[in-house]
């Protein structure tokens, strides 16, 4: 995440390139400033933030016009060549994420996290229609749930009251058994994993990286501590800023596989070596900086402490405990490397299992799955002056902690992120959990959180009063 | 499959090309003669065939000595640079593909064949311990039949009698939750539902090839039957000679993104576009002449009957009814087309419920998966003369019905089979079903036929007397 003071780019190029769907792995994307043309048009939010400095992009599409069924892509043997989607950089961008987003693997090689051969652990259901829960959208107009939804892109939602299904839905190219990409949601289970290590006894927050991972001595990590790298309050010279060619993030994604690399390639080929090409920038521990090369990191030192890879380490801990519907992916890099930073992709029913886990304590499916420590942990968050530096503005009083980010508001919610729409929200005062995949044309979530927060906070109302 | 006649290439070349595991979909890579220098050396078959021309390869690593898990593949993060495996050529060798069959998918991108959410369907186990059946080898040498695993690097077996498993055993990268590469025994399952569509009456064998594909209207096919593609008698000029680097399978394995492509590739991007490039050469229906491209053609003349996708077509058909613990995928070129020659990725075990549902004719988990007619029409093979052409050696009496070989003798057995060693192997008179993944290291079944057929009939013979 960039601070706005050092945001220059057109909305159009930020749009552009933020719409760079796989690669995208990174919450801040577009920043809370930076995507206020469109939404602003489209959704009716208004997001404080300065106008564009260059002429508005081009309105995007609406959820219902930009339907993957009903645009076509990829139907037909072959597709038509209009509507067939590929792993480059148009395949990558909105409209296409739309279908993409569910069909990750058909584009990149992935690394799976196995569902068990255990009983799949009931949802039970006690489904309600909730789509006309009102609530007030930042422009003062009263709007139903099921708006929201059409206003964030939704691909799929699922509510859950109490341990119930409350409310399920499927648009476009997601159903309940397709994988969908998680995008940073991915980091918030790197970080669970990371704590789970720390509860038992494996890995030591207060230990230098380089414990763990001495490749990383001169590097910016070289004297960064874990817990530094599980709060992201590493000082780190690496910049996502989209607009900008030469930004590191590009290099980062070419390095993992998750954008094409130009002819005559020379540059990392996998994230271990991409990660020991960063040099530091600043201090540690001053402020909260958003940068997904800390939950790449935190994924290396994951899997030195616990000796396995990521995939097999969320399929043995939590996916088969839990009782998974389906498998998981991850996506990887070219020697088989699992992207921590985004990389995921599960089922929306899963996902819903995994929230439901971490809102009841660490316990699901009958079992004490995690610690209740490690939930205790990530819901008392971290230090919300160091967040509240990076200028958040649709996240007030947040704070980030084991890579999940803490609202510190009176319902206590906390939640995992991904952008373009990626969420897990979770309202343990209302005993709710909302779990959604999405396609919204903006990367960054600044352009929906108002509606998706105001319309949550509205359903966590609605459930208060009807018990 | 190259006639005899046809053969020049040197044993060693042959090797090094037969192994480039991923994109090696075909059963008659190396053929009946080439690879007699090593083979005979490791396995002691006799194959029919003149020495190499050439100086004779080394010694391949043995199946112990080759273990991928004691080579260290893909072990730590990272691995060793000298224990890292990728898609590139080297990657795609023995001994890594001892690894890589194993984990196709973290290499390639995949198309997932969904197993569904019903029950998985029970594998009843009455284990014995058949280690010890003897055979007689090509040269005499009394054999047990845990000998016949190692010699023919065997990563998994399952031998299912009567309908319960009797035997089964994993090595190295495989186990029971592992999918594991198919290689050609993907034909056979094209060449199933192609049969089952037929049952259906949404497929006229009898029509042109154009009827359901009518791009192929100036290619091989633009005058050739569905029955003729279903059996593989298509006069195509196609080669899979794979010691000339201009020989089309290089071509094929390119364009459908089983191979990297060199820099500045302008090449076909899909299956489909190869396909439409393929010119006749000599009749239809005078010879039995294996090809993979037949395969991916009777693949798009499915899709078209079926209008829908490989994946999802055998996912509602056979995954789903039969009840599959995991799910299956296969690997898709550029545009998301599955390998209908060689693409298909599924536990033994589900390989095992398949195999079991042919040799069952079509019924099992309690349903009729598939109409009798349809195995009878498998069964019933097809014309051993035409078959007799083509010179398989170790396949005396042989025919090709429906894209699976049929073997004519006394207990009417017949085979799904890919290179390196896959197979299914049904003998319906000793009600015994084998299903084998394995990495040999000569890609032409005829390196192991030897061994396979003496050690499967002794296993049949051992069940005849101990039912």
């Amino acid at each position: 995440m960039q601070q706005p003071a050092r945001r220059t780019a057109s909305a159009l190029a930020v749009t552009l390139l933020c719409c760079t769907g796989l690669i995208m792995t990174l919450e801040g994307c577009a920043s809370s400033s930076a995507p206020a043309a469109a939404p602003a048009a489209d959704t009716k939010t208004t997001v404080q933030a300065p106008p564009a400095p260059t002429p508005p992009m081009q309105k995007p599409l609406t959820a219902d016009e930009s339907d993957p069924n009903k645009m076509g892509w990829m139907q037909g043997f072959p597709p038509p060549p209009d509507r067939t989607i590929r792993f480059d950089l148009a395949g990558n961008m909105f409209p296409r994420t739309r279908y993409g987003y569910s069909h990750v693997r058909e584009f990149v090689p992935t690394r799976v996290v196995w569902h068990g051969d255990g009983p799949v652990s009931k949802l039970p259901r006690a489904e309600r229609d909730i789509s006309g829960v009102l609530f007030t959208d930042p422009n003062g107009t009263r709007r139903t749930f099921a708006e929201a939804l059409k206003l964030t892109y939704t691909d799929g939602i699922l509510v859950m009251h109490k341990g119930k299904v409350i409310y399920e839905r499927y648009f476009g190219a997601l159903d309940a058994h397709t994988q969908h990409i998680a995008m940073s949601v991915t980091k918030s289970f790197v970080g669970t994993l990371a704590a789970m290590l720390v509860a038992d006894g494996k890995l030591d927050p207060a230990a230098p990286v380089t414990q763990y991972v001495p490749e990383l001595k001169d590097t910016a990590y070289g004297d960064a501590t874990v817990r530094q790298v599980m709060d992201m309050t590493v000082g780190v010279r690496y910049s996502e800023n989209y607009a900008d060619p030469n930004a590191d993030v590009w290099a980062y994604a070419r390095a993992g596989g998750m954008l094409p690399r130009p002819a005559g390639y020379k540059g990392p080929d996998n994230f271990y070596d991409y990660l020991t090409t960063l040099r530091k920038e600043g201090e540690h521990d001053a402020e909260f900086s958003y940068k997904t090369v800390n939950a790449e990191t935190l994924a290396w030192i994951v899997r030195r402490a616990s000796n396995k890879s990521l995939a097999a380490l969320l399929s043995e801990r939590i996916w088969q405990p839990m009782g998974a519907q389906d498998d998981a992916y991850f996506s990887v890099d070219s020697i088989g490397t699992e992207s921590g930073g985004g990389g995921l992709n599960t089922t929306l029913r899963d996902l819903a299992r995994f929230g439901e886990m971490i809102r009841n304590d660490g316990r699901f499916n009958g079992k004490q799955i995690l610690p209740k420590s490690v939930i205790d942990d990530i819901r008392r968050g971290g230090d919300p002056a160091k967040f509240a530096k990076a200028g958040y503005a649709t996240l007030p009083g947040y704070s980030y902690r084991n890579m999940w980010w803490v609202s510190g508001n009176d319902h206590h919610t906390f939640e995992a992120r991904g952008i373009h729409g990626q969420r897990i929200y979770i309202d343990p005062v209302a005993q709710m959990t909302i779990v959604r995949y999405a396609s919204h044309p903006v990367a960054a979530n600044a352009a929906n959180d108002p509606v998706t927060h105001r319309a949550y906070a509205a359903l966590a109302e609605y459930f208060m009063q009807h018990k």
